[in-house]
């Protein structure tokens, strides 16, 4: 018998009321009962997202929404700005280039956080630019991008602000409106708390002038349409079917946010992101940010002569504990501790105990317990 | 309390097996755990799809999937044939026209099976044709297409054979490999009796050669990337998170349907079927069907004086069932019952039972009972 934990970045565990309802009857897309439904999810989402705009909802991988922001919000040779500081943020620039989309690289290096100045800089050089994408949370390298201070820069200009928050909404401090963001995309599988395969996008007026001009050929992630199925009736509908499933769950993550208040929800995930930060700042381990660490994620370079992969692998076939590798060119450099969605503080103990065991059993010199001394210390901080 | 029954033409009624695992925890998507449920899932679809060629699979509505296939196989200019004969079929055409690509529109009349001598005179005419495209079973009116003969028409020629087998797989006899289609795609909440959120498609070598030929911009739909993935290791990957719960739910569904055998499954779905027909019959209905009627769907044309939608929101709302309506230019014009899935001799029974009760509160004159005879007698025929 063994215990299976996920501290991955996503997919998350699942909380056990909303895995109850993964397991209920169906209910037809088209029926006043499910459009009640989705009417719910689409306005608590409003709630979570901190907007007025309109929200869609798509079947589809997070990626899938990234994808649909591209095309909806540009044409074929428009320039455009990427704003990146790890695997997340350059594949907004890859998607731009799969559509003709010129993307302006400002790619900082993987650890820092996106260069706020070059970004200033590259928009006044182009006041063509007709859309900045970049990422709240960038997953692969644990950092957590200053949202409000490029959305004031975008703010003044004539591009339309996109930010990925797949892997930060619901978790850490977003404001969509306040923060002036044109198009939030959301995935489902993170601090949303849904098994994956739903993409949210949420848009602003200015992303609906955007959209208008927009030229890309695009059937299925049409926001055209998806925004004709939304406004059509009394209640939401969506030009497709609907993940019926997903949605019904999506309600009761949202009722379960909604319940402890978002807030809380991101002072809880503040509190457990700085404690096992202190674990690992104590077993003396070196974090891999540099700049403002996420706390969805926290990123920590293998020790010397340790593969990042092998504690990784370690963790989960021995422990019974998903946890992440590095990704893309820190691949075996790093492992990553997910703390995001349904995480309490014992996950910051299990994660840390888990680093401790590991790295012991494969010859690292580390003073058992240390860690998890400094994870408790730092939950019972006032 | 009311019992619910969905004898919708999708989603259909998930079987409580089914069901079940969609309440399990979530498992990480890159684990080798993962992998080989994929694995399993992938090589059961062959199964199913009666096929040895590649399936990949997609988090998107069926739609998606049919997109997928357009931008995968074409290039904008191209030139390709839709032989559509309903809602569906005609989705097809929209597509290709989003994306720059020409069809040549081979368009019945609804009611009836597509023109296959139409189609085998536009191929002549048109030797750059590039990808023929057409359903399997037509849902918008209940028609099911000979898949074999216009696989037999394409064949020689250097077109693709895409279908739509959405509301088809599953349910009624499909012999992908046997009846040369290229390209097969399949909806998750139909025949395969899963939760609505994810699209799998096959692909033939013919398809495969068609595939490094095509310049439609893509990224999150490319085949090429999800062939990589699904062929870098030992287990099957996918380029973007895959859709672990539904994932999960399809290994179940697939092991329902191994576990009955595919030929008593789709000989199952043909008893049904055909109760529900002379059901209809004996009521003194109208079937709307002119051509070879689907054994996924029975399409009705509502009485004299009937709208369809009523008969259907009734039998909705008052009693529990959720049938469908007509769609499109049928809307109003007809209901739909939908047989498909897990569906059994009861199904056929409740659903008669439902119509005769319905229409005789709406004033209709039907003799109570004699639809319901003729399905027992067609449930009892040896």
């Amino acid at each position: 018998m063994k215990k299976r934990y996920i501290m991955s970045p996503g997919p998350v565990e699942v909380p056990p009321s909303v895995l109850s309802v993964g397991g209920l009857p169906m209910i037809h897309h088209r029926t006043p009962e499910y459009r009640k439904a989705l009417s719910e999810v689409t306005e608590g989402l409003k709630y979570v997202f901190q907007t007025k705009n309109d929200i869609l909802i798509f079947p589809s991988a997070g990626t899938g929404g990234m994808e649909s922001a591209v095309i909806n919000m540009c044409s074929p040779g428009d320039k455009v700005l990427v704003a990146a500081c790890g695997q997340f943020g350059e594949r907004w620039a890859k998607i731009a280039e799969a559509f003709d989309i010129i993307p302006v690289k400002v790619f900082a290096e993987w650890g820092n956080e996106v260069d706020y100045t070059k970004v200033e800089a590259e928009l006044k050089a182009n006041p063509d630019i007709k859309a900045v994408f970049t990422t709240l949370s960038e997953t692969s390298t644990g950092i957590e991008n200053d949202i409000k201070k490029l959305g004031g820069i975008v703010k003044g200009t004539k591009a339309v602000f996109v930010v990925d928050a797949v892997s930060g909404m619901g978790a850490v401090e977003f404001k969509t409106d306040e923060w002036s963001v044109d198009v939030v995309v959301v995935g489902a599988q993170k601090g949303m708390m849904i098994p994956p395969g739903v993409a949210m996008v949420s848009l602003s007026e200015k992303a609906k002038a955007a959209l208008a001009l927009s030229k890309t050929p695009k059937y299925y992630f049409s926001y055209v349409e998806a925004l004709k199925a939304l406004k059509k009736d009394k209640l939401p509908d969506t030009p497709y079917t609907s993940s019926v499933s997903l949605i019904l769950q999506l309600r009761e993550s949202i009722r379960l946010i909604k319940e402890e208040g978002l807030e809380n929800v991101w002072a809880r995930h503040s509190k457990i992101a700085t404690a096992v930060r202190a674990g690992v700042s104590a077993l003396g381990l070196k974090p891999f940010a540099k700049g403002k660490p996420s706390n969805s994620v926290t990123s920590i370079w293998a020790p010397e002569g340790i593969d990042g992969d092998a504690v990784n692998k370690k963790i989960r076939d021995e422990y019974g504990i998903t946890m992440a590798g590095g990704q893309g060119k820190m691949k075996g450099k790093m492992f990553r501790i997910g703390h995001l969605g349904y995480v309490d503080r014992f996950d910051a103990v299990i994660g840390i105990s888990a680093v401790e065991m590991a790295l012991t059993e494969m010859g690292v010199k580390i003073e058992l317990g240390k860690g998890v001394k400094a994870v408790e210390e730092e939950l019972l901080r006032k």
